[in-house]
């Protein structure tokens, strides 16, 4: 599981960093991708990363503003461009239909795989490859909203090296026990597959939130959870600025992390105000909350590993 | 008068070239601005150019493909942001507007400034600076307009130099005779506002062209004109390719130019199934049957100068 932030900044594109745009790669499963939010360009920059295009399967708009769907219309053409055939489903608010759909009237643009329309709602469900998806409505100007990802756990690999140091040799008893069948062997000793499988590895999970004010329901949605990627469009101080637009700073999402015992903090959907040299301070704003924080960059791929992995 | 090409490639973006977008500086007339389509991704375009958002004060767009349309959302809403309040003129084929109108709806996007629509039709008419725009239609997969740019005529400067061999110093003499006035001197001599101004400076004069196919609207919109601006989506010997498209290849372009007989030949809109090689061959092409003929590329910057100056 990686993501890779397609863009990492706030309101309008800046030479530093692109709209709102990030990848969630299932590299496990031949490279699926989920897409989280689609600013102007995002097409542009999976050009020059590892994500590619006809994998998306799932798009999730967090809110409809301009920073967050402008680059929609266009990812949607170049996906068909580039040959997929595979549905494509949409999960956004109320209200991007009525923008998607005028965009492709208007170029004449023909897809050819169909659109699947999910309107976001509060709740919890599950996709057919096990894994739940939690929505909750977040503070923002307009209606935003959050997720938490939760991956199916993982089955146990068979234990070669107790089976190794028991005398058995490799062949096809292994593919049984991987299994979990029970193997009777010639010399008439019984093996029961579940004693030679590792423990599960557990699911891991993530927290992705669209921008948003310090909410309960951030807390909530990232309790426990590995990884919480959270905005942090203002610096510390500038809290009433935040509050008035419906942003967060660098030391409310890191107090947010703390509360909810997350694993790691990354701070995306910096301010173009912020130079480079801002944004590191940002950073070490809220590392004196949460020492695990690190404000993302455009390009960058982080490899999701369990909190205690 | 400037030209800055902010994209130069055809369909979707590549690494190279982003799709259609450029900009006519007036440099003359503090940079005031005329941005021909708007691809997506034209206002990162412009963070890295000379061309100055809040300075553009209208927007044409040649036909409604994404590919020229799809980043005028967003480079509207920054240009609000920008603080830009002047109106923005767009010149758009009729259906361009319910879809900029349904972005800004599902955006919230509220600008600072009105818009005032202009919907092409085929025609002349004149600004209020005197420009000549004469507006036809081209011949594409959908309705594509093309545009001969006609600059005033600049009245010539004082001819400062005859002046001063006739032995008149500098002074409010100078002011008159500029003004066309009739001057008497106090030793009685009597000059002529007219005899003493260098020649009017002719107007430049520039085709700027949509999508499309070889046409004789293409020739007679360029007839004589300081610089042609055509699309070369493909190379020689893709002429069928190019036709079942609504396109044209390199040496039909460069034969359009030679019957217009332009003073120069921009090729842009390349297709991103070329190389950088394979277009630099693409302009050698076009080159041997009109010389003056140039491939552009993202960024580069023209000072358009009259053909015979």
């Amino acid at each position: 599981m990686e993501i890779t932030f397609l863009g990492t900044g706030g309101g309008i594109p800046s030479k530093d960093r692109n709209v709102a745009s990030l990848a969630l790669r299932w590299t496990e499963r031949r490279g699926r991708t989920w897409l989280f939010d689609c600013g102007e360009g995002t097409q542009h920059q999976i050009l020059r990363s590892p994500v590619r295009l006809p994998r998306v399967d799932r798009v999730f708009i967090t809110h409809l503003h301009g920073d967050h769907i402008f680059g929609l219309p266009g990812l949607l053409g170049s996906r068909s461009f580039q040959g997929a055939e595979s549905s494509l489903f949409i999960h956004a608010p109320e209200g991007l239909r009525p923008f998607v759909e005028a965009s492709l009237k208007a170029s004449a643009t023909h897809l050819r795989y169909s659109l699947e329309w999910r309107e976001l709602t509060e709740g919890k469900w599950t996709t057919e490859e096990g894994v739940r998806v939690e929505v909750a409505k977040l503070s923002h100007s307009v209606p935003s909203y959050g997720f938490r990802i939760e991956e199916p756990d993982q089955p146990g690999c068979l234990d070669v090296s107790k089976l190794q140091a028991e005398g058995i040799s490799p062949g096809p008893v292994y593919r049984d026990l991987k299994r979990g069948e029970t193997v009777r062997l010639p010399d008439g000793r019984i093996l029961y597959g579940e004693q030679y499988r590792r423990p599960d590895r557990p699911g891991r999970v993530i927290a992705i939130l669209g921008d948003t004010r310090p909410t309960e329901e951030a807390v909530r949605l990232a309790r426990g959870a590995d990884l919480l990627i959270h905005e942090a469009t203002f610096r510390k101080g500038r809290e009433d600025l935040a509050a008035k637009h419906g942003h967060t700073t660098s030391v409310q999402a890191a107090q947010i992390a703390v509360r909810a015992g997350v694993g790691g903090l990354l701070l995306t959907h910096i301010s173009p105000r912020y130079s480079n040299a801002e944004a590191a301070e940002l950073e070490e704003e809220a590392r004196k909350q949460f020492p695990n924080t690190d404000v993302v960059v455009d390009g960058q791929t982080v490899t999701v590993v369990p909190a205690g992995g």
